[in-house]
């Protein structure tokens, strides 16, 4: 993609690995909008998921193929030409279609896993990337649990599939056991002794099992990698993969010692970072770096005195570089539709005619009752607004509850445009509605995460409630938001229900990961 | 305290620079309550606090010292004097005490901060240093900004303070600025070059703002450092400190690589992680490292299968290891008061005979209405009670809230031994709630932050809820549980308000950090 040998791409799997965390699966509509967050972002690559694991997956990497302009799209496929098939299908339609291909190459997975001898696995990879590369000009190969693959036997892999025509050579740490050094030498010997090694682009693609991920990634670079896979938020299986938004920022902040560069348009990082957080229900904690909420506050007394007198003595980076701004008074109620427009614009949405109007009535219903509107309250809307094209729909509600009687809830609900009442009685307004709510569904989903924010400051603040259901080894989130975290509740669980149907009619998930 | 070479000091400051985090702050009872689960944990040094800062901070430091049996218990101080005498006072009923005092060495903090030259910077860590070591057998002293200090001067200064006494030298990376081999060689350097450096224990204290502060840490233990300072879950200034979980578990799965040893017993993480947690209100993550909700979770369908075939293809580390259990079915209504106790000890707590059965009859009361009962509602009945000694105390409450009125709520209060009646309409029961409430008070406090999470899975888990409350730059978390999710909002409310007062009466608080 350049010349420069201290150019370093950026290939983000928030929409595959970082999906594979439990709870974090997003619909089609939500893959779509992180889809165009990325490209924003400026990355290279967009693992936009695993074409063969299921139609979902599928019609994900066809459909985000077809929105990005300028973006690689990847899908990722195990060695067998049926997998490599459906994701070269899968890619057709994209500008810069990419298939990541990869089979286990340490001692422990080919034994256990693959129940393969090392030369049955060396063939396999041969066949796949030939097979793979006859298909599409951008063949990534990757050796699950690399970190862990014996020395003579990784060398010996990655040249045959170098050979076989893989342009691109990940080696992951599959389950965050490496440290920097170790990695750095380990990327380094690879580049060194591999025949060929400079016909293709070296990866990182690291887990953060030990909190080593950044670092590890970091120290690949430093040993001669020139792709870095990362997830944003840090997401994915177990503690996740390494954070995009602190490899960056660790580049761009300690560029004296880290002399790497990339397409990223940091002051893109918060808002894509929030945007990920509100899809999947996967909140950053307070002392994440980069994008939790105190990464750029200062408590102590003297650190403000230090702050007042020169921001550097404790600032390496400026809010302003991540596009993190104070949280502004945006609106009241007599902001008109143009304003409104703008601020849509600005916050990075786009919507069709009857997609505007309807936000634009929500924002002057929520203007009515909260005095001041943020930016947070704005996306809100929208998200709710856009949450509500669902086969249920909550229309009214009361709530009885004090502490002389078991509390009870009842709603009002449009389910295909039919009117139904649904009542119950129960432990507080909560486990009342939700066991109400419940009788809408035949299946027997489980609550395995109930969680409330607040969107923005106040104690009129919006509500923005994740209900996590789970059913037969399925899960989905719901989202509700209102000033009424009753209501919003409500919402998140009838939302987590419209999700469930449309999980239920898939085929099995049968995902992977690296 | 070992002559083992390998061995590491475990120097923990989550009572003083994690408490520092905006929130985070901890009352007297929730600092003891740390203070011996870190005992039980294995640490060899707790920083307790900071003397001079506050009277709060004098007492819990002075309580702590009286409470630990085995560990050092550590104060901080500038370098002046004063700060160290105050220091030396706190900590006079400690079995092993520390006074730990520190001054910039950088040239933006000298210049920007201090407005001290150089030379008056020697003689202040001459004199400082001097004057604890004859208060206090065990001195260690910082260079705040160290990672940003000259190299000449850092090796200067470092040789003033072990000759004036120093036992322990921290070199902190202040502001989370440095690399793992940028910080592994400065270490190198620094024990190579400056005279008498076998007289000291060196430490490193990391800052994680670019996610690099476990990574740092393990660095500079392989430089030669033997102390490293850090914090439960990472918590801290902006993006927190070096996660304690982390370092320790990358020891023990990778000793192969990292043949360090420290007295921690890590099957206590897990309990002292969700002690810390619950007591600031800073929730870990869903994929944090170790201790995140997701941490030994495997969502995609080859992990799994992989894991049923030998869990070592997935798993380097087992749940075990850091104390997590699969959350049981622990009691029921039918479980008698024995059983209870036992469960108790079992959970690490040590209740008096009041506690006890105030205790058991909230326990009782919660059987009633809850059929299965796991640790954690356990630990929130114990944590709830413990909140119930307070100066406003809820009694009884009602909510009206349906979608065509304002909502209201009223609640009766027992005040100082007086019965109170508040009530307020808002915009769903929560705005109500918190507008009735707020009217005990005449302080402006703001809503910070509003969390609720499930302490256990089902609808009918209790709900705990986080309220922060800010007021003229002091901010006081809040918690209530409760099975109804109204009236745990409320409790928390009433919470921060008692916590506020205390606060009010206080004096300024003057934090600092390295």
């Amino acid at each position: 993609m350049t010349n420069d040998k201290n150019r370093v791409i950026i290939f983000d799997t928030t929409l595959r690995d970082g999906e594979q965390s439990p709870g974090c699966s997003m619909t089609l509509n939500e893959k779509l909008r992180v889809a165009e967050a990325l490209e924003h972002l400026g990355v290279d690559v967009i693992e936009a998921g695993f074409a063969i694991a299921s139609n979902g997956d599928f019609d994900a990497i066809s459909q985000i193929s077809q929105l990005l302009k300028n973006t690689s799209v990847c899908s990722l496929s195990r060695a067998s030409f049926k997998d490599i098939d459906r994701a070269a299908e899968a890619l057709k339609k994209a500008v810069r279609p990419r298939i990541h291909t990869f089979i286990s190459t340490s001692p422990l997975h080919m034994e256990h896993k693959l129940q393969m001898t090392p030369e049955e696995v060396i063939g396999r990879i041969h066949d796949s990337v030939s097979y793979a590369r006859n298909l599409c000009d951008d063949v990534e190969w990757s050796c699950e649990d690399g970190t862990r693959t014996e020395e003579d036997f990784l060398y010996r892999s990655i040249e045959v599939a170098i050979k076989a025509g893989a342009t691109t050579i990940n080696v992951p740490d599959t389950v965050g056991y490496t440290t920097p050094d170790e990695y750095e030498i380990m990327m380094r010997k690879i580049i060194e002794n591999v025949p060929n090694s400079d016909k293709a682009i070296f990866s990182t693609h690291c887990h953060n099992d030990l909190g080593l991920a950044v670092a590890n990634s970091i120290a690949a670079v430093q040993g001669g990698a020139r792709q870095v896979e990362c997830t944003i938020n840090g997401i994915g299986e177990r503690a996740g993969n390494a954070a995009l938004e602190e490899i960056i920022m660790a580049f761009r902040t300690r560029q004296d010692a880290l002399p790497y560069h990339t397409n990223i348009v940091t002051e893109n990082i918060t808002k894509t970072s929030r945007l990920v957080s509100s899809v999947t229900g996967l909140e950053v904690q307070h002392n994440k770096a980069i994008v939790g909420a105190n990464a750029f506050a200062h408590e102590s007394g003297i650190h403000q005195d230090g702050m007042l007198k020169n921001a550097e003595t404790y600032e390496i980076m400026t809010p302003e570089s991540v596009g993190l701004k104070k949280s502004e008074l945006v609106m009241g109620k007599h902001s008109g539709r143009h304003a409104f427009k703008e601020k849509l614009k600005d916050l990075g949405y786009d919507l069709g005619d009857n997609e505007f109007m309807s936000a634009f009535t929500r924002f002057k219903d929520l203007a009515d009752v909260k005095k001041t509107l943020y930016d947070d309250d704005i996306i809100a809307i929208v998200d709710e607004d856009r949450r509500d094209n669902e086969h249920m729909k909550l229309e009214s509600w009361s709530f009885i509850c004090d502490s002389w009687q078991p509390s009870s809830a009842t709603f009002g609900l449009l389910v295909d445009g039919e009117n139904l009442t649904v009542s119950s009685k129960g432990n507080g307004p909560v486990d009342a509605s939700f066991k109400a709510l419940r009788t809408l569904t035949d299946g027997e989903p489980h609550l395995e995460l109930y969680q409330v924010h607040a969107v923005t400051r106040g104690t009129d603040a919006q509500a923005e409630v994740t209900v996590r259901l789970e059913e037969n080894g399925k899960t989905v989130n719901g989202h509700g938001a209102h000033v009424d975290t009753l209501v919003a509740s409500a919402k998140a669980y009838v939302n987590a229900l419209n999700k469930l149907k449309v999980k239920r009619a898939k085929t099995a998930p049968e995902a992977l990961t690296l």
